[in-house]
């Protein structure tokens, strides 16, 4: 330790990125040679927000389609009636963790869980997020009817919550051994890209989501660690989030669930380290910022 | 109020812009002939976190290079020495008045107040804002050191703060008379130039600020509201808030308020509706997003 106090910058970085990836091949080894390494076979994927919509239909197609296990976390899991079903098929494969993205304590208990089960991720993707709740948050129409209470609610769940699951995701330093990050952003984020207005806690907690994601990449790839963050746009999905908001969406526009998971875990699965802090919509473009 | 609840999309935009366009007119008319037009002789300016650092500048030279009357608000209008001396020598043109944004009903209650002396504000300067608060507020430099507390309480002052006295503003609908909206921004806040990490809370928080800022230019051009909203990024200014931070900024890139403050007025007086919505740096140019 005092040996480490005392490098400089650049050889930290150096000693970081050597941890890393002794982590990461500790990982591979354990995954592929130890007792235990049957059920991580294909990597460990974990879903934040997995109980509905395209957080449920990353979980689903995770298992249906490849070989990996899966823990699929959620605010209320003896409610999840969908993931609950998906266990009694997938009994071996699935894991479903109690995680409220606005509670800290179950993100850090979700994160400790799981480094004593797993030790590590290879992917965590953030699908949790709020756009409205009936008498509470409404997406604003025009600025007069922006509350500080939507602004800091949305703030909080869109935008601080997956920031702090990445955060204490990995616990005890094993963050690192996370291959892919992928954060579930929204075009309406994008501030150049802003021609409509309205929406404004929304918009706000997504750009915030996208320099905090930005942000997190920048600090992995200067540290060398094999972790690609992305944002995904997942076009309009018919899911309950959307739902109150489609009836001036054209039906060839409306993506349903499958078609939409179908699209992002490919460009997850496609996903370089040249692609780490970017911003893609379904169907691979770039989105600016 | 019958026929208005019925008119379509486009014909209330152009009510909106109609019943602007009057207000406008009526405030012209007031400003010029009315018996109290003298107090607003060169129009009335608003300065939002005026008691040091760049508010405090923005107050100083609209005082001493123009001719206007100033609006300059702070959290301890007691305790705002350096306006209070401006006070002493600008007694007729100048109004201090107590403004908090974390505190939502001070933003009300000077709004309510500028209405009822001023009626309107030809300019409205948001310089209030936070990176660090010596016990509570750290700017981070790594995500294990990014905490809950601190993204929520950057986004409060330095986005939520802003827009709410943008909204609450112009009180009983009179915010269409602002002629211009600037709001100081940063180039951290800038997601595409994000090259080197860190200062979490603070980044989003600016980037969150862009995107409300560009939000309400879009709605106000879309009323066609006589409003230009900029958003202004000062440099690295010599201030109280870059102070712990100015160890590796080269000397000539260190300016003095009065340098930073030059430039940002004379963008602000330059402003023309293209320029609605758009990100400025000291010098003019524009900042990605």
């Amino acid at each position: 330790m005092y040996k480490l106090r005392h490098l400089c910058l650049s050889q930290q970085c150096s000693f970081m990125a050597m941890t890393s990836l002794r982590l990461m091949r500790v990982m591979t080894k354990r995954a592929s040679f130890s007792s235990s390494a049957v059920k991580w076979e294909g990597g460990v994927s974990m879903v934040q927000g997995a109980s509905r919509g395209i957080g449920l239909e990353f979980v689903k197609q995770l298992l249906e389609k490849e070989k990996g296990h899966v823990i699929a976390s959620c605010r209320n899991p003896n409610g999840a009636t969908s993931l609950l079903h998906l266990k009694s098929k997938f009994a071996e494969r699935l894991s479903i963790l109690q995680l409220d993205v606005t509670n800290e304590s179950t993100i850090e208990e979700s994160a400790k869980s799981i480094s004593e089960k797993y030790g590590s991720l290879n992917l965590l993707i953030n699908a949790s997020g709020i756009l409205s709740i009936p008498q509470v948050l409404q997406p604003e129409t025009t600025l007069r009817k922006v509350e500080k209470s939507s602004l800091l609610l949305a703030y909080e769940v869109n935008a601080v919550g997956p920031i702090l699951v990445i955060k204490d995701g990995g616990g005890l330093g094993t963050e690192r051994d996370v291959a892919v990050v992928a954060n579930l952003s929204a075009r309406v984020g994008s501030i150049g890209d802003n021609r409509l207005g309205g929406w404004h806690s929304y918009r706000a907690s997504k750009s915030a989501l996208n320099q905090l994601t930005k942000n997190i990449s920048v600090e992995f790839a200067r540290r060398k660690d094999p972790i690609t963050c992305i944002l995904l746009h997942p076009g309009t999905v018919d899911t309950d989030l959307s739902r109150p908001f489609q009836r001036n969406v054209p039906e060839d526009k409306l993506f349903t669930t499958e078609f939409s998971v179908q699209k992002l875990l490919s460009i997850i699965h496609n996903a370089k380290s040249h692609d780490n802090g970017k911003f893609f919509a379904w169907d691979g473009q770039e989105i600016p910022w």
